[in-house]
């Protein structure tokens, strides 16, 4: 196995995204000492009993400490926060990541307030479950999939290419962007199927004339496909929707203009519209596919895993 | 094995459901004979390729004569002219059935067509994937879902009694619903979902500021989930938006609503309003899954299919 990338790594934030880290690193050698640092005493504690790290903290300044690489995994609000608390304790020359889904805002808080001689580099690894905490992560979460840079105007090339080699050994294809880019194509390729699916459940569970017991019972006719991403974790999509709100309502906004369209279509019979948005569509699955962003198999794969599924309108 | 529960049973139609049915029918000898008809040629000879049936025919008439059961297996906006075609040529006595999403509009077009002496119940099994035709059936594809049927005043409940046990034998749970109740819980639980699918599959498809090789590209951090249900077969769905309107307008204008509300939850800053929302949608999933209609694995289980998958925000 190759050398370790860095001496030490400081995961500040032990969730679905830092817990993944923390195994990947174990297992790809990514680092001689992996540090941990979570505000929650109870969320620590599942940390160390999983074993994640060699050292556990809740001050993150603490956990920083000697650190080459810190990689902040919170709550896109909290950022700021953690820089100002890790700030003071972060060694010169240190890499500063985080994991954020949202770039503008993460880097509205965390740049002013971190030192200049440390080499912060925004990131985002495109990769997760609707699960969350420290139980739910696994080394093969970034396998295959995308971890997209937001580097500022005076980022240094080598720390840049030494942090992209730290993704890459994790398993992810890398990829930069710019900031205000970056926050436009995840409010449609993320945020928006996230609120959309939010937003169709809640109304689900709103209504009278269908009660939640014929919602639950009989979803597998398309229903429960969204249930997944509404199953996600709340405080990551508060601040999400609160940190990027201008893409997203953006991206609300022509979501709605479209479904207005489709609306019309459908109270005026007009089937030729119907049939050709629904054909259009069903090429988008086959480019995904032939990505290697998706699984080929019906159902996605539900079959496979468990002989009892499928769905159908 | 028990007795074949039919003598004879005909499918008009041999799509997903259509060639599901034959070969669950051959694997647990529910008929002696499966005759077999389609409206297009090559479809019907991939079905002889497939070894689906008996006897194979254009001809509906021809397929549905001497047939104690008919399963009526088309996009339900060809329901009426089946039945025109195959009324004069039922057998006395013989149960005909559908497998048709809407109701309201099946029994609209089928009843008044189809003779008094055969037992037209109205059926709809929830199962399906998003794949279409002939090769995408599998016999496994009913098992632990449920098959609706909706009566009409004069049913015969011998007749639905041997109906129900068919469509357990096919390895589903059944149930009977008003026709009215059927396409009220179906627009929410099926047809809302695929309909908003199809939309912002639509909509990101539409967009200049984010290309679509980004959006294939990024896929897994949520879009990709939208994309099964928005490659489903376009013809049953324009039929279905065609055929259950009224509902379907209801479930758009409270899901706008909803929607309107969120946006406003957004542009104003309104933390606390969203976290509410986010976390009870997520004891849905949970629900879905304890009532067996999901399985339960982060991901749909896709990280077990394909180990290189995941997706977050």
């Amino acid at each position: 196995m190759a050398d370790p990338l860095f001496d030490k790594i400081a995961l500040v934030g032990i969730g679905l995204i830092g817990s993944s880290l923390a195994r990947v690193i174990r297992r790809k050698n990514l680092a001689r000492r992996i540090s941990i640092s979570t505000r929650r005493a109870g969320t620590l504690e599942r940390a160390r009993e999983l074993e994640l790290g060699d050292a556990y903290s809740i001050d993150p300044a603490e956990a920083v400490a000697d650190a080459d690489l810190v990689v902040v995994s919170v709550p896109v609000g909290s950022s700021g926060e953690v820089a100002e608390s890790i700030a003071p304790a972060l060694k010169p020359g240190a890499i500063v990541t985080d994991v954020g889904s949202t770039k503008r805002s993460v880097i509205a808080q965390m740049e002013p307030v971190l030192p200049k001689n440390v080499h912060f580099i925004p990131g985002h690894p495109l990769a997760g479950t609707e699960k969350s905490g420290p139980d739910a992560g696994f080394a093969d979460l970034f396998e295959n999939r995308w971890c997209i840079f937001t580097p500022l105007p005076d980022t240094d090339p080598a720390a840049l290419e030494k942090l992209s080699e730290f993704w890459r050994r994790c398993g992810s294809n890398v990829d930069t962007m710019d900031p205000a880019h970056h926050d436009m194509v995840l409010a449609i390729v993320s945020h928006l199927p996230h609120i959309i699916a939010y937003n169709i459940v809640g109304t689900a569970d709103d209504l009278q004339t269908v009660t939640k017991s014929e919602v639950i019972k009989y979803s597998a006719s398309g229903f429960r496909d969204f249930t997944r991403l509404a199953a996600s974790d709340p405080t990551m999509w508060r601040d999400v929707c609160l940190h990027n709100k201008d893409a997203i309502l953006e991206m609300l906004a022509r979501f709605s203009e479209d479904l207005a369209s489709l609306q019309r279509a459908i109270r005026w019979g007009d089937g030729e519209k119907l049939f050709d948005l629904f054909t259009r569509t069903r090429a988008i699955r086959r480019s995904i596919i032939e990505a290697g962003q998706e699984i080929d198999a019906p159902d996605f794969g539900r079959h496979g895993a468990d002989p009892a599924d499928g769905d159908k309108g």
